[in-house]
């Protein structure tokens, strides 16, 4: 087992990663003086396996659980599940000492971590992410929120759980495209932060994807203590935060414009991430052979790297990324890569050059 | 013109309060370094007779504001409006360094600061307070929020903003009952903490109700001085901001079972108050002259005091005050006064005494 700190002012809080760590919920809840009376927050398929389990455990340590169960799937991001959560929270009486625990992925994680955010204006929250993408990104750095019509996580807040437990038990059951999407993220903090760890990515990607559990363990520690150093440096994302978002700005486009539907956020953001990569072989530098390495990387991780999209649907890709929390004075900015493990943030692109990757993006060839 | 500060680490504040203050928001607004982008939320009424002045004064300064416009009223306060201005503000592309002003009263100011505090994770923030309620109280301390079903306030954030503007002028055209309603905060801060204002208040009552400006300006700026000492105290109300909520326990309920119709909020604490002082009779030593001047006082300001509860709706109040945000281990907790200016807060207090207190507000007997 690891434990990688989140040092914030006054909201520090640590992340547990190992087999088993579930076990040690209601050990962990004790120790920050709460109420009995709790909310676990989970979606359908996440409850049906560890709802019973975790409820037990909670029972087990002198808690009072009750088990608020959402739907599967982006779609639970919105304010009618969020609307659904308050009306449970009030009928069981939540108090503000009472707490909120996301038994999920990173839509759970961010559901449930926004009705927290706000129920009595804010009640104590505790994440147990259950798939690779909430272990090593959705469920650190208290980014919380749901999404509106007019794009993803539009609404949210900055809010920091007490303590994070990610048991890699749960990463066992998860299905292997939701494991893949995952891989999306980790990949990127080799990207952004750490040439040694993509080295480690390409070096150990068949033990990984046999989920081995060492390896697993390691990377995913490293990945929550990028994410760490990142947040903690920069919590409400006025500067280098952003460079969390490599990949995102084209990838939170391409999902909104199917529908949040045909692409999980993972596969999005791999498709995203090669897009962002040839930006950056054209305006920051990055050597065609590293958009090469990152290309190949994401395709051995089974991860989609090009999209067909016809001239309307770039039209609609350029109006979503207008959407993105980062544009500043009507402009999209970008997380551009200099070299492997060297990212600049804020970045801004002509459409032209925009245009230009996204039509490449029909074939893999750099 | 009287400069009030809210010392919060970091998130400190200033509040204007004066006559014509209102022509300075532009100027206000270019101090804080943000977009030209925003939206003004104000309610019908509000607009009606401020909303293009406010857009002009704003034009003129060099912004591009947008009016968002939501019914007047109580049930304004609710998700479905939250969600309405979201896609308001989506639609008009606002960005992180846009910013959301308030022009209203208590519900445009807690509604417009939680989409503040929500929309991209938080939007700057500006107060332009236009009913004595707003000035004195709600447009001070950085609460926020809507009302569920269940109870009022239950959603929300604490998310203070960058400057306040309580322009007197905005009083003239207040209509007398919310004069008055407002009237029953400015006492409750003389109950709950200062015995002098409480003497002033009794002495000056005639030129308030007048609305004397002289006088006006000094009262409120008293009143957000004290809410200004309090909340920079304790922000998050772990422990002393709860003398806030001075005759709301019970206000808070009558308004609940009439369902936020037949009293307005600072009506139902003035008889709030009233209880509020007899449980203190009962529990912690307040004077029975003192619980005289209160209701005298209240009366007085053109408030009510007496309420003619049946034992059904007395039931319902019981329930309803459960969902108060300061109950703690399912028991309720009261604010209680030692004597005028001196209080205590996390006071429990017999269900028994509450129904006496209750069914003696039938009349305005001590």
């Amino acid at each position: 087992m690891r434990i990688v700190n989140v040092p914030l002012v006054a909201r520090s809080y640590d992340i547990h990663i190992g087999t088993g760590v579930l076990e040690q919920l209601a050990a962990q809840c004790a120790a920050f003086n709460l109420a009995r009376k709790c909310a676990v927050i989970s979606d359908r398929n996440v409850a049906r396996r560890y709802g019973r389990k975790c409820l037990n455990i909670l029972k087990a340590g002198g808690f009072d659980p009750v088990l608020v169960s959402v739907p599967a799937g982006e779609p639970a991001k919105s304010l009618k599940v969020v609307q659904y959560c308050y009306d449970r929270l009030a009928e069981q009486r939540l108090e503000r000492k009472s707490f909120v625990i996301a038994l999920g992925g990173g839509v759970v994680g961010d559901l449930a971590g926004f009705v927290a955010a706000t129920y009595l204006r804010g009640l104590p929250f505790i994440q147990v992410p259950t798939t690779l993408l909430a272990h090593v990104d959705s469920s650190v750095g208290g980014k919380v929120g749901v999404n509106l019509k007019a794009g993803k996580n539009l609404v949210g807040a900055f809010f920091q759980p007490r303590v994070v437990l990610c048991d890699l038990d749960t990463l066992r059951t998860l299905p292997p495209r939701e494991f893949r999407a995952g891989l999306a993220e980790v990949i990127k903090y080799g990207i952004i932060y750490d040439a040694r760890l993509f080295q480690e990515l390409e070096r150990e990607m068949d033990r990984i994807l046999a989920k081995d559990p060492g390896v697993l363990e390691a990377v995913i520690a490293r990945c929550c203590e990028i994410k760490a150093k990142v947040v903690s440096q920069d919590e409400m994302e006025t500067g280098l935060r952003a460079i969390l978002n490599f990949g995102h700005t084209i990838g939170h486009a391409i999902e909104a414009i199917y529908g949040y539907r045909k692409y999980l956020h993972g596969e999005a953001i791999a498709i995203g991430q090669v897009a962002a990569a040839r930006l950056s072989a054209i305006h920051s530098g990055l050597a065609k052979s590293d958009v090469e390495r990152i290309t190949v990387l994401l395709k051995r991780a089974g991860l989609p790297t090009a999209i067909k999209l016809s001239r309307q649907q770039i039209g609609k890709l350029h109006k979503a990324m207008l959407l993105d929390k980062k544009v500043m004075s009507g402009e999209v900015r970008f997380v551009l890569a200099e070299r492997i493990g060297k990212v600049q943030w804020g970045q801004s692109v002509s459409s032209e050059s925009v245009d230009q990757v996204l039509a490449g993006l029909r074939s893999h060839a750099v």
